[in-house]
């Protein structure tokens, strides 16, 4: 199989988040040559958002997505949302992610909250389309949905772009979606029009901590060139976003070693 | 919404598997008034098979299933089935349940696993059928993808009964599949025939370990009442087992405590 293109890499912030905030991870991606970032809010208000937009620019990074919005079961969810668009917008950010939120607090219902979900994308969508920003939900695994996001799979986001027309896709993490029977064919649904991220790591086995045991490419059992293959076959020809949540492993490294290691991994084993 | 007959209940022995063995598992469900015993094939084979089978006729339990076979893409895997296949006709299971195993050893080739556990299913059935033990495929959550189980959804699992025809349906496990868009729909499809075993506990927020943190019905997030109406409503009247794996707290108690709670939070929570 082909190997990616080395310009093709990205890195999501969260990966060194324990180490650099904001300035050094944009930097850092200039140094190592790496050509796309995705970074967080919070580090993004850290470090003030012209200022990082400006530095951004600077080094002539591609803001592949900004993490995140969405959240839609959880209090202020249209304020923050609408800030996150805004946000966006001015980092250039070819989409924003949408972390859906879980269950609505205190229930056990997992139908109310998707509809719950669903209408909050649905409300903010007109905005982000006059904003120029796509909307992109991401999928989590199943065994966050009960925290996190209640969306799981390709094959349920996608129903829900179906249903809302323009302006909205999906990230697809092969972390979160590696173990899905109809992969491959949700893929080519989404086809290149709703593709708006590909986000990659490795699950390792075993695997210590439902949320920040990610692995870097290679190290765990995702078959990740295959994958990329089935996106590309869709037609995608954006990023390859690197997002490793590793309290016992990355986020310990020096953070230059991290990036090298990502462009080796991403080269040889993504 | 009705509550659960309390002589639904049944007690998959892995719930006190630490402090008990067989033996005191079929005495302490005759001791609650537990009607539906479902052990594991090590400790069946640690009393001895024919002992067990007699102590369970003794008490008049009915075997619910037995634990497990499957392990399609391990070693051995049709010497193993094939026993277990004898284990379960001897001790009258109403069937086997299958954890069909996870990743081919040294693989990442996903579809090529499925296959092969296909293919393994495939061969054993014949067996199964002609010794009266149905062949229950329980889809494991997403999350034991790699280790136990690349069957991961009732979807899947019920592609592969319809290709494979009689004597073949699923263990539908409410832990494992309670995040899953689909269920309602894959119930409906599955319907009385092929749903031969019903599994209850709860999902756990946080969950902090992928195997062993399953939590009591009542504790966590999954809507139970809800599922079991489902199952209901496809004519399911068999008996809601229940299966707790909890290093942290379960299996730490006084096993007759748990018995007590299982009965209680079935009625209550379930």
């Amino acid at each position: 199989m082909k190997k990616p293109a080395p310009e093709k890499l990205s890195l999501n912030t969260a990966t060194v988040k324990k180490q650099w905030g904001i300035a050094q991870a944009i930097e850092g991606c200039a140094r190592h040559g790496i050509r796309g970032i995705s970074p967080w809010r919070d580090q993004v208000a850290a470090f003030g958002l012209e200022q990082t937009a400006r530095l951004i620019r600077t080094h002539g990074l591609t803001v592949t997505g900004l993490c995140r919005g969405g959240f839609f079961t959880a209090k202020d969810w249209l304020e923050d949302n609408r800030r996150a668009i805004g946000e966006a917008h001015v980092l250039g950010a070819q989409c924003l992610v949408l972390v859906v939120g879980g269950l609505l607090p205190e229930s056990k219902d997992l139908h109310l909250s998707r509809e719950k979900i669903k209408e909050g994308i649905a409300k903010i969508l007109p905005e982000a389309r006059q904003a120029g920003v796509p909307l992109a939900i991401e999928p989590l695994h199943p065994m966050q949905a009960a925290e996190r996001a209640c969306i799981n799979t390709l094959e349920q986001a996608l129903d829900i772009c179906d249903a809302l027309g323009e302006g909205i896709g999906v990230a697809c993490d092969a972390y979160h979606v590696w173990w899905d029977p109809k992969l491959q064919e949700q893929i080519k649904r989404a086809g290149k029009k709703r593709l708006l991220a590909y986000h990659i790591c490795d699950w390792l086995v075993p695997t210590r901590d439902l949320l920040n045991d990610r692995g870097m490419m290679g190290d765990g059992v995702i078959d990740l060139p295959k994958i990329r293959s089935w996106i590309e076959a869709a037609g995608y020809t954006g990023f390859h976003e690197v997002e490793i949540f590793s309290e016992l492993d990355w986020w310990k490294k020096n953070p230059d070693e991290v990036l090298a290691t990502c462009k080796q991994r991403h080269r040889d084993c993504s």
